[in-house]
């Protein structure tokens, strides 16, 4: 039986950082999901005028301070991707794809996923339509996947996929170069809508259709609904108040996933509610 | 007729500051209030570890990075001390001892004062209380009047009153040495209550009483709902929503004022957040 961590921050974003910090100062056991290069947008940002006390820096040097800060304070963070969360009642269950783990209170952290969900994306959510192609692999066995990707990371899910699956097909969404098994169909097209009657028939792209049976869409981030089952939402944000509460008791939400404005200094503030929130929380139930 | 500036920040702490430099950025002509100091409370923190990016840095150190953040961004502070703001409608009128301004929305940004108020005080607000010696002082031409002082700054309005009051106690709250005019009377002591039937009596201290018939209590800040007329609050602090907003349109708050949990970087997000819906509310009066 694995420990059950006091706090489960998901994201390593600023406001996942951020939260750490106070998780670590109020010395309760944490563990922070996210990658070690932080944050992909954050290194993307060529300049950041508005994060008081670093006057026109870039993100790749507000990167630097952050892994300093996190190295200074012994924060370490954990690379594995959370899929879905189960609300366990005296604590939350966090799934993986290889593991999983347990805490008695959640603060999610994974951002926004900018862009709206593909046309019959929702639809077929469930029938042909996943976020986890590990997860669903035995269901495509000699099956026809195409695996939508935004990262590049997402090239071991594809090469995995390729294994078990008849075909499998591969739009990358992403610019870097890519570097998959022989066996795969690398689509260098613009998904539009998925098709189907009552599973996936098809997906169509700008220029082409791919007939498949299963697409998996593996994004930066889990949409928060699917990721946590229960958890309300206002429009595309998960709802929260004034100390970052969501709905479900010991689940507590900053950054870019509770709302605009999408700041860097915005978020770590949240973080900062979220964490002291969640040790509040753990106190009053001693 | 002065400039009606588009924004008002009242408190150059971390919350003022950041929501300055938003200012700034959004191109909003725009007045911060405060002092060259920055914050009192910053300067006076040993160390801080949770604003993401500065592990373990001293308040001292901040400023230092606050204040070059300031120049980069060409973002001056004006240093006067506004009293009274209040709400015309279509725009704000600001009160200082010696001037005024206007601003079509403010973003109130004070802090807390830790401490609760004096018993009386209160009660003989507006009936002996005050604090604004230098606004109310025609009202005590030959009266008694003791001042209670919380800053070093206060010495000119106790040295002022004295030119009009018979006789003046100051009774200073703070370490330093005191360097007031030799016509007051300094009373080293603990205030505890202020006492009178429909006006002002007397102020009783720990050791002593002082027979008064004026009592003026001159906090680092001005409680808000003084500052404000027709601020709504929450208990001591000022009630937000999750943008920063008040009850009253175009007025704003962040920071220590709206409640805990009282953090630099949860002030700085909050500053953030508090500019960014004043931009939001002039757009949406054009």
């Amino acid at each position: 039986m694995s420990e059950r961590y006091d706090i489960a921050i998901i994201g390593s974003g600023v406001a996942g950082l951020s939260a750490a910090l106070n998780a670590k100062i109020r010395k309760k056991s944490f563990i922070l999901f996210g990658n070690e290069e932080l944050s992909t947008k954050l290194v993307k940002a060529s300049q950041i005028n508005n994060y008081l006390g670093f006057p026109g820096i870039s993100g790749k040097d507000m990167q630097e301070h952050f892994k300093e800060h996190l190295k200074d304070m012994d924060v370490s963070i954990t690379e594995d991707k959370i899929t879905t969360i189960y609300n366990m009642g005296e604590y939350y269950s966090l799934m993986s794809k290889d593991n999983f783990y347990e805490a008695k209170t959640i603060i999610l952290a994974t951002g926004v996923n900018f862009g709206k969900p593909f046309k019959g994306e929702e639809e077929f959510l469930g029938s042909g339509v996943g976020y986890c192609a590990t997860c669903d692999a035995p269901l495509y066995r000699d099956k026809i996947v195409t695996i939508i990707a935004y990262n590049k990371h997402e090239e071991a899910e594809a090469n995995f996929m390729a294994t078990v699956a008849k075909k499998l097909y591969y739009v990358p969404m992403y610019k870097e170069e890519v570097e998959v098994d022989e066996s795969i169909e690398i689509v260098r097209d613009t998904p539009v809508e998925i098709v189907g009657d009552t599973i996936v028939k098809k997906l169509v792209c700008k220029n082409t259709e791919i007939e498949t049976d299963g697409v998996f869409i593996l994004r930066d981030s889990t949409p928060p609904a699917q990721l946590v089952p229960g958890l309300k939402l206002d429009g595309n944000h998960v709802e929260v108040d004034r100390l970052m509460k969501t709905n479900l008791p010991g689940c507590f939400a900053c950054g870019d996933i509770v709302g605009v404005p999408y700041q860097y200094i915005k978020a770590a503030g949240e973080g900062n509610i979220a964490a002291l929130s969640a040790v509040s929380y753990l106190d009053s139930k001693k």
